[in-house]
């Protein structure tokens, strides 16, 4: 830190985006400490890197949530999981990012601070380098604090071909552990609701936990996080996709008891809120029970589960056996009953 | 078009943002019209592509200029522009361009689509492709609009190596043309001023001009765009990296009479307005007169001009020879006169 950027007590001020030597000093003094890397050092408006032949995927997610920091996380941390997962997703191994921020004038540096050591400390977690950046100020009243834009590009081991595509009937569907904490967490900090204090989000880096499923399920025909409209949302959108319908069972789907007793308290379906360490995978059924232990054996898998299976259905619905024997479909929302979760 | 996403007369609701039906609606109505290629297509939350052995760049920049529309461009075109310009800059030809939008709640779907639009002619104006994206909607108040952040990632020929720890004593210092129309532009439109009606903003892909260039000296040691804080923040940015002195020569320095009439007015100097067509590249004496001819045989770089020259300078300060033979410092000013300029 120089003496120019005084993070104890300044604010974001419009200068810091304005191209000149504040600018200069806030991206030196923060950003550049914060995420250092030989690619990020070099200092031009690009960073330039090796590629070996193959296929690459790319990835982009703009983070709005509000409030920034929250029980187990906070906007920084979350910017580099979501974009980690969302290249994971693919298969692939994630290995460069970029960051742009867009601060809003008056927000404290002291806060900026924290949020930009959170992503670091995130992104050296999933070993994935913070690249290139940029930074934007706009006046008091036309943001909300802090936005972070993150995107990713990663690399596709040749034997991997997830997508939604490639769902078919007779998949297989896993989930990797307890459902709805993330935005569950959210709103009681939100509404500032007590009665579930110790629940946290599930924001976390699924890499490694990729990285085994994948060892064990080369074939695996797609994965996706349920993140925004939860589960419910990313079902109907593959069973669009493959155009096929799916059948859930209740019973077997993993919700902690107190998500579940907050969502009634609230109004909510844990189904249809927001996760962020948490992934829905579809496999041929003769690898479920095998994929299934390979999750169960990892620490980010251990409450895994089988929850249903992919079925021929011409209308693409998604449709749920309850614990009382009957049938419901799980409709696609208009709209997530929670805006801004991530 | 479908009949549910009404662009006449809708505005963005909370519900564009919730991961639901709406939003599907949202991107499948626009976004991936506008955009429509193979990759985009596919529908998986990550774009694949097949890379060649070699160097890559990336780069990312968010948009956040005020007014959205402005003569000459507007943020859609600007948000491509900016990027493809920064991938360009390398040396490097762009390949792919991720965008995520962050919406305010209340904003015309008509002045979405128009952006969308915008942004789909200029991608396909510069031969890339848009391959990936997300949609994001804050409360109106908390956001301005819409807010674009483009990622790109491009191809890195061999041969080349631009940079900025590259630029040397000797260098000739060129610039592609007249400094200052974008700025100019955005103010005389923000603070409806109209005395200088015919000014336009220069926003435009440098691309073809960068082949041309790097085409004839492939040699060349750097180039920048001259983006926020105008010239003189970018100049003092690389001879701060490069650890050397720059010296100009004031008559050289193309600016149009109206732009330069205008700043007078406005209290500004043109060498810290920003431009978002222009450039400033560096390269060995030996090659510069090669290099200015090839510029001003093309259209983008008409009016292209040798501005002056690096030399060794241990206090690494920018030097102005005015036009009455005088000298100043070109200093590094704490911020740009102009807020959300790009």
């Amino acid at each position: 830190m120089t003496l120019d950027t005084n993070f104890a007590h300044d604010c974001v001020e419009m200068i810091h985006g304005g191209g000149g030597r504040a600018m200069r000093r806030l991206i030196d003094d923060l950003f550049l400490q914060a995420f250092d890397n030989p690619l990020l050092r070099a200092g031009d408006d690009q960073a330039c890197f090796q590629v070996a032949p193959g296929r690459m995927v790319m990835t982009t997610d703009s983070h709005v949530i509000s409030p920034l920091f929250f029980p187990g996380g906070d906007i920084g941390a979350l910017a580099v999981h979501g974009t980690v997962n969302d290249v994971c997703m693919s298969g692939a191994t994630p290995l460069y990012l970029s960051a742009a921020f867009i601060l809003e004038e008056g927000f404290p540096l002291r806060d900026l601070r924290r949020i930009v050591l959170s992503m670091a400390a995130a992104a050296r977690e999933a070993g994935v380098a913070i690249v290139t950046g940029d930074t934007k100020v706009v006046e008091r009243g036309k943001g909300d604090g802090v936005f972070i834009t993150t995107t990713g590009v990663g690399r596709l081991p040749d034997q991997v071909h997830c997508s939604a595509a490639r769902v078919a009937a007779g998949d297989k569907i896993l989930v990797n552990g307890f459902l709805g904490d993330h935005g569950v967490a959210i709103l009681s900090q939100r509404e500032n609701l007590t009665f579930e204090a110790n629940l946290r989000s599930d924001s976390q880096s699924l890499l490694d936990l990729v990285a085994t499923m994948v060892a064990v399920a080369p074939d695996l025909h797609c994965m996706r996080d349920p993140t925004r409209g939860g589960l419910a949302a990313t079902l109907n959108e593959i069973s669009q996709q493959a155009n096929v319908g799916m059948r859930l069972h209740e019973k077997a789907i993993p919700v902690r008891q107190e998500v579940r007793a907050a969502c009634e308290f609230l109004g909510l379906d844990p189904l249809y809120v927001a996760n962020e360490g948490k992934l829905v995978a579809f496999c041929p059924p003769e690898r479920a029970d095998a994929l299934l232990q390979a999750m169960r054996s990892h620490p980010k898998g251990r409450d895994a589960a089988i929850i249903g299976d992919v079925i021929e259905d011409e209308r693409r619905l998604v449709r749920l056996r309850t614990g009382f024997g009957g049938e419901r479909v799980v409709d696609w929302r208009s709209g997530d009953p929670l805006p801004r979760i991530c």
